[in-house]
């Protein structure tokens, strides 16, 4: 088609699953003309070439995003702060930054002041899974998928539009929300469940062994794939989620070492009415979370 | 057809969802005539015909299993032995008694002063689901599952005969394993799973009123339908298998506590390489349990 691409130029900041699966989407609308990527890992910009999901390395951030329509952000949550303060000098006035974190307030903070021109608008596209690398991205996981959209108090309206523009062409649904909001939100229905998951499979590991003995009859029961399946996720994205929404979850991490001990303390004393009570706190917890 | 089905008159004590699934299946593949059932609650007998997985209801367990080809106890864990006490004094000597329970070692213990004929061989088909009530039985949940036999050690060797042909003419495949071993695989297989995922949604409890106010954007994740899928099952049913496993059990809530612990701690730290110890342990973990 003649029609000029929305973001002709598009760089992506941390070539990974989810922001080479936001390259690949908007490639494939047709929003996109050229990807231009870096990555501190030169194995994950390498794979991104591999792929198709990049055009061209950038040799550093800042080179990446000169210029560029729409600049992505998909570095590990912690190392997104710091991406900003980088990046804000070289902005041009017509450039967006978005990103892909799963926390939103000690970023969108950060961009009050240190993109005095408004060009940051956070984003949280609800389309993560266990996987990691670019080599697992596949464009078509944004379809349906909610996309949350929180603007710092200083945004240029272009920008929030720009944002908008893109996670709708590729198949979201955007919900603007306030940051506060969206991390309290966030550790209950994402943060606190990988707290869980990851704390379940560590907590086998001493029946390792017994379990590979019975590897035979032991084939893993559908109970024990689900409640573990996101335990598959990456450790070093997830301590930077867990430690950036400390504030939210925290709180909640305390209540299910709560649930956990009374349950524990219920089964070694025998309780079975104190037993039932947790049981049935988490069956009428689990019916109104999920009303199927 | 003509052929004699293989189990004519077939006692259902228990009348829910695992009971009922393996009454119909039994029905379905012509090796049971009859289905005689008893409940203490008479509603869930009511059920059971009005499904069509009765014929008729029973006033007592006694006189469901009088002449029964096949007795299936299908009650809950901790009303099994005193079932099986009941029942010894009017069972036949052709008689075959097998049950569904998600715990063995007690049952099959007891079974061999309970039951001095031996004609009880403990069973326990992984069919299991977060259901309950014979209304949900489905006689398809069988196909492809393992049921495991833990014979007790004065077991008839026509009652093993028995089990394993209804087990494998409902479509399981039946492994033959030592109560100690099969409660222990259990307890690290699904009971722990079970004790997460309750554990898990009642921590949530605190956060309702506030997940309420978000109802329009905060449908749930598949993080959170995932995790907390089987805190959907019945607390009492929970209840009565987390005792009769404590043996097994406990250490590894014990476990789960303490990983739990210390991730709460690590994050209230900020203690990112703790952290990420313990969510790389996990990780680990979870590759191991389920390589897939």
């Amino acid at each position: 088609m003649a029609t000029q691409a929305r973001f002709p130029r598009f760089a992506l900041l941390g070539v990974g699953y989810i922001g080479g699966a936001a390259a690949l989407a908007g490639r494939q609308v047709g929003l996109v003309d050229r990807v231009v990527g870096f990555d501190p890992e030169p194995a994950a910009a390498a794979a991104g070439m591999r792929k198709g999901v990049l055009d061209e390395v950038a040799a550093s951030p800042e080179e990446a995003a000169r210029d560029a329509s729409l600049v992505l952000l998909a570095a590990p949550v912690q190392a997104l702060s710091d991406l900003l303060v980088r990046l804000a000098p070289v902005l041009s006035p017509r450039t967006t930054v978005i990103d892909v974190g799963s926390v939103k307030v000690p970023l969108v903070a950060q961009a009050e002041t240190a993109v005095p021109a408004g060009q940051f608008v956070g984003c949280h596209p609800m389309a993560g899974a266990e996987f990691s690398g670019v080599d697992a991205a596949d464009g078509a996981i944004f379809a349906g998928r909610v996309c949350f959209v929180c603007p710092p108090g200083n945004v240029r309206p272009e920008a929030v539009r720009a944002a908008q523009d893109f996670w709708t062409a590729i198949g979201c649904h955007t919900v603007t929300i306030e940051p506060r909001v969206h991390d309290r939100l966030m550790a209950a229905q994402s943060h606190l469940p990988h707290v869980a998951a990851f704390a379940l499979a560590a907590a086998l590991e001493s029946e390792l062994p017994f379990l590979a003995e019975t590897t035979r009859v032991a084939s893993p029961t559908t109970s024990l794939r689900d409640t573990t399946r996101i335990a598959a996720s990456g450790p070093a994205v997830w301590r930077d989620i867990l430690l950036a929404n400390a504030t939210h979850v925290l709180p909640l991490i305390q209540q299910l070492e709560s649930r956990v001990a009374g349950i524990r303390r219920a089964v070694a004393a025998g309780d079975g009415t104190e037993l039932e009570r947790i049981l049935a706190s988490g069956q009428a917890c689990r019916q109104w979370l999920v009303k199927e």
